[in-house]
């Protein structure tokens, strides 16, 4: 019988997606997510070795001048593997496995063995380049405030890990070394005097938040809330819903290049502020309010796979990973935190999923990240950044975004209805 | 001689227009419709038979409980078809051809006298499954209101169609039995509690529109005219001056998906509204600015191939033959009726003509028409459904626009300046 | 060893860039613009000869009624050839090269020979397809304006040029003879009656302001800042940042295609404005809001390759060469005159260059451009614009362009900062 509009519901005639458009299942994304772990385990050993003699050091007690961190595929002291220590954490968690929250705990406890075995031994040289460096010095917010906020969350979790002094040391370096406008805004010197970088927003307010928390200390919730509405207020394009990447003081107009990463950064600083400051705090409803809004436009330019282009408002530049990945992670944590209307975000942040979990090849390497982009002032510049699977900005957010996408097919009923993906009304409260 | 700037006039050069660029011929236009109807006569015959003899049925007086309408490659009681009437007998009107809307008499005649019979015989039973079900017992509004709509202006030109107890059934159902927000609004519970669809607007404005016209009761315009202000206030996006398709009363933001032909019916609904309206009605201006509004939105995201795409603010969705009939035939008529400006809208409308006859194919079948789509509440869902030659929807629009372009050229004279279509000047009142 | 996040600075990765990223030098701009030169000197000879015995007439005495412009493959009296003239006197000027102001002169020359012939000897018929025609009796703005404005650059440089009374000729056509509306808007009645065409604000506005300079007549200048805020009034579109192509009285709404030479033509007019006016002038700060509006427009759709698109907002529309051409030259003149932020725009210019001039071909000739283009009212007639290396509208915006680019380079330094072109930062004053 030949299909006709008499014979043949035509609306229920499944089309051929260029991506699998499903309901993710729990098994695949701790098989795919463990085909990452398996991978990163083996890029990034997890044991102090002697310089040496390349042995391993068996124990903490045993750290000496000649002790170092192994190689490794990726830097791990990095603010990217900050938040891969993040998510892995987070995934542990949801998940029940502990695999994934064990990789954090190994590798921050060679960084906090090195860490304090200098800090008792002021006399013995440390070398610039070494991964250690920049924990005991901190120098830039990319060095202290991802780093900081997932060695809270780890300590809150193992709380045998001596973390302590790292933490105030990064917190500390937040709070009072970085340079600032005189409106206390995190700014930097760098490409130009008096500019800021959006993605700023992330390498310091979710560690002010959490140690609002942890400290119950007030000043560190202010100072991110601060951050987050001087930030707006300069970045922001309202008629966009997007943050421009860069700000510098004394150019007129300023830059308008909505690069996706950073566009994340600022997203997902403000999730993890949300879900950390108390409603009662003044900042609460303006910070939502912001939250809202880059919500609103960002959810407009996604693309018809689930992922955000490279430069969110062009959609003939590149689709992106890691902005994927953030923006899935922080619209799924943003549902499950009970912060925005589960109905409608729920299946854009299930297609963000099945967009990057494409990603993770065979090999359990992730694919399409772009790489470290600095500041940048043309199209083309942005258009034509590489992409890199050693490219570290897109693990943390790959692992983030599983976890929250775990915890919300648990605790959420999904269908199709007439072949659209919906959460099934049974579950309004 | 090779062409140069001192020995040609370069900027008269005929380009290569993927779709051929030119004014449209009353032959051409009726050549193409022709085949459409051949197809259509073939595909869904028009003589009610028995059940078991496959016999015609060759008068009305001996319909009984084994009478059935043939089997048909299109469903001659949807919403659709009766677009598909209404399109033939305005096609008919135009071109003088009595082959169109005799199309159309003849399958309301079967219709009705089915009807017929099973009001007289209550005691006879009927098959949920038959065509005839939903005209006897209309459960929603896309049971009720293109049929409606379609059979009072099949009455209007035939008067010895026995069409008014079909009429008031429906007509009944839309004014008092539609599920309605306080508001009098035409809602739904699908797929959530408290939901407008905005193509609901097509199926009961017509129809009401026209009721009022002949009843001389003023409740049907006042209905009518409040539907349109009242989904518009909800579902009408100012910004892009498109409609959403979907609207939930409790969800918070609403999804915002510009489906074409959602749009489509909307305009649609607003036009048939417009031409029917008294214009002394307090209403008109409002619905005449409601529909200017969208009007500009509209023409704002044609195509350079005169199509427009299945996410109208989506260029890189595919082009949608349905969506795009229903647009040209909508402006062509609103131009042929004095609502709109003809010198900036008529050679808008010629694009879309231009590009929708290249969808008939050589069987007299329309190519790329959207399926059925419900309400989706992600890109991936709009983007990627199927398009079908079966899809019923395209075919009404397709004679709709077909008969006012006919109108169109008819009654003003066109021509190339410098290339370009223009409306000539001598026409300006 | 392989490349990795620990061993590699990913970010500093060089793609691959699809058109060469670079800061463009000294030596191949001038090259490449000599060969374009050299192109023209072949094209477009620079003697009048004999029309019968095609003999060259070796000095300006000996003109008569048989001498004429010899056979050229570009028009030498059409508005494109003004500019083609200004942008070779400021090549020259820039560079010290001779050699471009000197294709200049040499034209003109003829030009004005012919000219004074004719004056002197007015019962002497004369064709009205010789090109020296519309400059006797120019009928048009596109007779008047671009050759009025390059004549007075030209007498500037080379006093020796006997040009003052075509010069006076010109203005005298665009002050008194040409349609004007009552408010003194310069219009057309072409397609239809009480039209407005945006490149007519080119046609006529830089002619006046230069007159206002050499004059110290007021009038001049304030009729230039009263065509650009009238023209902008009416068709200007502030969300977008846009000029429509064209303006008709009596429609309703107005089209909008923003058609990039266009737009061209209206930022060049203003820049010109700019770079004249007194900044007492009291129209001054209007003018300069108006540029900056349209220049934020602009910005914001240069596409990843440097161009700009045919229709500007439409990002599927063909990369158009004399457009680019025109924005690079007015946004680094604009630059150049201290009228814009260089660190914010610079990037933007330098882009464009890197585009445009990959367009000139081997023969030294420019591709891509669009042909001359009357008014349209579809998107079919502007996408499909052929483009032509013999339109002459991308000649003098390629030697303007490089000529200001040449211009930015002598007087800043760029650097490459993390892969991106910057202003280096020792520039700010």
């Amino acid at each position: 019988m030949k299909v006709n509009d008499s014979n043949t519901a035509l609306h229920l005639l499944k089309p051929e997606y260029p991506i699998s458009y499903e309901i993710p299942q729990i098994k695949q994304i701790i098989s795919k997510l463990s085909k990452v772990l398996k991978f990163l385990e083996k890029a990034t050993p997890s044991n102090l070795i002697n310089k040496k003699t390349k042995k391993i050091i068996s124990k903490n007690n045993l750290v000496d001048e000649n002790t170092m961190i192994p190689e490794s595929t990726f830097r791990l002291t990095s603010y990217e593997w900050g938040v891969t220590y993040y998510g892995l954490l987070r995934l542990g968690e949801i998940s029940g496995l502990e695999k994934f929250s064990n990789y954090t705990f190994k590798r921050l406890e060679m960084i906090s063995s090195l860490f304090h075995f200098y800090k008792k031994n002021k006399n013995v040289k440390l070398e610039e380049n070494s991964p250690i460096y920049s924990v005991l010095y901190p120098a830039a917010l990319d060095d202290s405030g991802a780093l900081c906020f997932s060695m809270i969350k780890a300590k809150q979790i193992n709380s045998s890990l001596n973390l302590e002094p790292l933490i105030n040391n990064f917190i500390n370096y937040i709070s009072n070394s970085q340079f600032r406008f005189k409106d206390k805004t995190l700014a930097r010197n760098r490409p130009y005097k008096n500019t800021l970088w959006i993605d700023d927003l992330f390498m310091s307010v979710p560690a002010l938040a959490i140690m609002g928390k942890i400290s119950g200390n007030k000043k560190y919730f202010d100072d991110a809330v601060n951050q987050v509405l001087k930030f707006s207020q300069r970045m922001f394009d309202g008629e966009k819903g997007l943050y421009a990447h860069g700000w510098v003081e004394k150019v007129q107009p300023k830059p308008k290049f909505f690069w996706a990463r950073a566009n994340g950064w600022a997203l997902m600083a403000m999730v993890e502020l949300l879900s950390l400051l108390p409603k009662k705090n003044i900042g609460y409803k303006k910070v939502l309010n912001q939250f809202l809004e880059h919500l609103k436009g960002l959810v407009s330019y996604q693309s018809s796979s689930g992922f955000w282009h490279q430069l969110i408002d062009k959609n003939d530049s590149y689709l992106e990973t890691s902005a994927t990945a953030i923006f899935t992670y922080s619209i799924a944590k943003a549902i499950n935190e009970g912060i925005i209307d589960k109905f409608v975000f729920a299946p854009i942040a299930i297609l963000g999923w099945n967009a990057i979990s494409t990603k993770i090849n065979t090999n359990g390497q992730i694919d399409g990240i772009c790489v470290g982009t600095g500041m940048g002032f043309d199209n083309a510049f942005y258009y034509n950044r590489p992409t890199n699977k050693f490219a570290a900005h897109g693990y943390g957010p790959m692992f983030l975004a599983g976890a929250e996408i775990l915890r919300l097919i648990n605790s959420n009923r999904f269908n199709f209805v007439e072949g659209s993906i919906q959460l099934t009304e049974a579950n309004i409260k």
